[in-house]
């Protein structure tokens, strides 16, 4: 008898993660990984060629045909799910993969919040490439705050600190202040296009170069710059501090504003720049202790497990759902939420 | 004997004048206007276009062949120079509108600081879709304080009050607070693209639907929103308030990092948002008079007529460039600029 095979997908704007998972044994059948795939930063074509690629190395060689349920997790999920173009493009992409069964999408806050506990009340941030905040009732998020794109807002998220890292060495530039670990790993990230040719000439012209260098990439890759502010805090710049000291002041405010004062629900935290180990993580962690002290915070370290989770929900008997999550997630089943509730209960 | 025909061109984001000259006389010959022309913004051809439109109008049918020169004054005027593209391009452009003379590309600032005095030392600050500072000397801009461009910087200008008005809409979204003047302005801003088609569904459907609204449209178009921040705020709506008076605070501190502690040489100001009518160029001038009590200050009414007088100043004899920019500018001679020094003294 074959297992019962599903899939989850974690499909964020720098990597997508694909799990497929024994949803009989909660046993984890293989994972896949490629660059970032959401739709609205990088376009249909390159986002099915990357989701295509993480599904299959997942499948590691499993008949596609055989998934029983696939659940995508995906900022901006609802806003694909209304575009007729994106829809039929996303039909097409799991038919080519050899899908046959249901794929769900849903919104990468979802599936952050499955990854981090299978309680059904609680609240959510997610920072990584983008930044928000999100209550979540029965499952599902109810009420946002953020989420809103490079242009408009995703405040302290990856995007967000880059970008103050390069507004802080234009600053500098404008200034003609020392430069600091941080201002020069700035502008060592965009060289001079052309080392061989001339200097740059002209009273702005470092100025210049930086801003057209940085122009010249799509926005949203000033994410990538996060790494370099992280270095230079460890080397104690004060303006890495300082930014970072303001993202998380930014998470910390956005999560207070969907969740109510006393609440003792769970809280999870998801994405790269919320870890643990992470210097805004731990800060975020601190505020939010300090203002939901009966509150249990989690970490969803894989949001491709709890959109697998998702996934196997459907297949599963209630009273099995907790154990279930606990094994795809990698977590113990009793102990870190005490008041326990299963999902579909 | 035909006058000294000369030239002055003032290229915005959001619009292009043109003023001719007779350099002898210093009256004023003709003007022309045309929409936003900055090729950084809006690309080569469409700049060419309305640059040769603008150009035209104010030649009112003179030959062009008989300019004896030309000034334009370009935010991001060093960064075209040396594009090789950009200058060849240019140079066709001038040659197809029938010029002869050499044209001389300023930067909009030095336009602008050229529109409100003749001294040759001071400081400029310049807001409209973009905003920048600068201490100018000997005529020529020296120290810069951001103009880095909507993605990066320009705190305070056109571009900063949109966005910010487009962020105060998603908050109040997110809250699902009660909205204001300027949120149901900012609303109408960005109505439904089909108005006839079935109304946005699901979580977050208005959001997600303004934020494509904006995003589909060329991120600089902003600060077309800016009018309807200056109209919430005569409604007195509170977040209106907020952020005019935030971006009178960013562009004074902008000009502060230009400039000395005790300078009294003269501050001009120029761009849309900072004539002596608005509420963030009366902010703006409280905020300097008090920290240079001893300064002069100065509007930029009409960069054109400063980038004329540029462009004059070769043909024109040096004990009477102050005279001809006071023509020029519809500014008293003497009066205003108590030290008197001429700009070639």
């Amino acid at each position: 008898m074959t297992a019962r095979l599903v899939l989850g997908l974690d499909v964020g704007g720098t990597s997508t993660r694909a799990l497929a998972v024994d949803a009989d044994s909660g046993v984890r059948l293989g994972t896949g990984r490629a660059p970032g795939a959401n739709p609205l930063a990088h376009g249909l074509e390159r986002s099915a060629e990357n989701i295509a690629a993480a599904l299959k190395e997942a499948l590691a060689g499993r008949d596609p045909a055989e998934v029983h349920g696939c659940a995508v997790g995906l900022a901006g999920a609802s806003r694909l799910a209304a575009d007729p173009a994106a829809a039929a493009r996303f039909a097409e992409l799991w038919h080519a993969c050899g899908l046959r069964c249901a794929v769900t999408l849903v919104s990468d806050v979802a599936a952050a919040y499955a990854a981090g506990t299978p309680e059904p009340d609680g609240s959510v941030l997610v920072a990584g490439t983008g930044a928000v905040a999100a209550a979540v009732a029965g499952g599902e998020p109810r009420r946002w705050r953020d989420g809103h794109g490079w242009l408009l807002g995703d405040d302290g998220s990856g995007f967000w600190i880059g970008r103050q890292a390069v507004r802080a060495a234009l600053a500098a530039l404008d200034a003609a202040a020392a430069t600091g670990p941080l201002v020069e790993s700035v502008l060592a990230a965009y060289p001079s296009p052309d080392p061989a040719g001339p200097a740059p000439a002209g009273p702005r012209a470092r100025t210049s170069a930086l801003i057209a260098a940085v122009a010249a990439r799509p926005p949203v890759e000033l994410a990538a710059l996060a790494p370099r502010v992280f270095a230079a805090a460890e080397a104690a710049d004060p303006a890495a501090l300082r930014i970072l000291d303001q993202a998380a002041e930014h998470l910390a405010a956005a999560l207070g504003q969907v969740r109510e004062p006393a609440a003792a629900s769970p809280i999870v935290l998801g994405g790269g720049l919320l870890g643990p180990g992470t210097r805004i993580g731990r800060r975020v962690r601190a505020a939010l202790a300090a203002d939901w002290p009966a509150a249990p915070i989690h970490t969803a370290a894989d949001g491709a497990a709890g959109a697998a989770w998702l996934a196997a929900l459907p297949h599963y008997p209630a009273d099995r759902v907790r154990d279930l999550h606990a094994r795809l997630t990698g977590r113990a089943a009793e102990g870190e939420s005490g008041n326990a509730r299963t999902r579909r209960g």
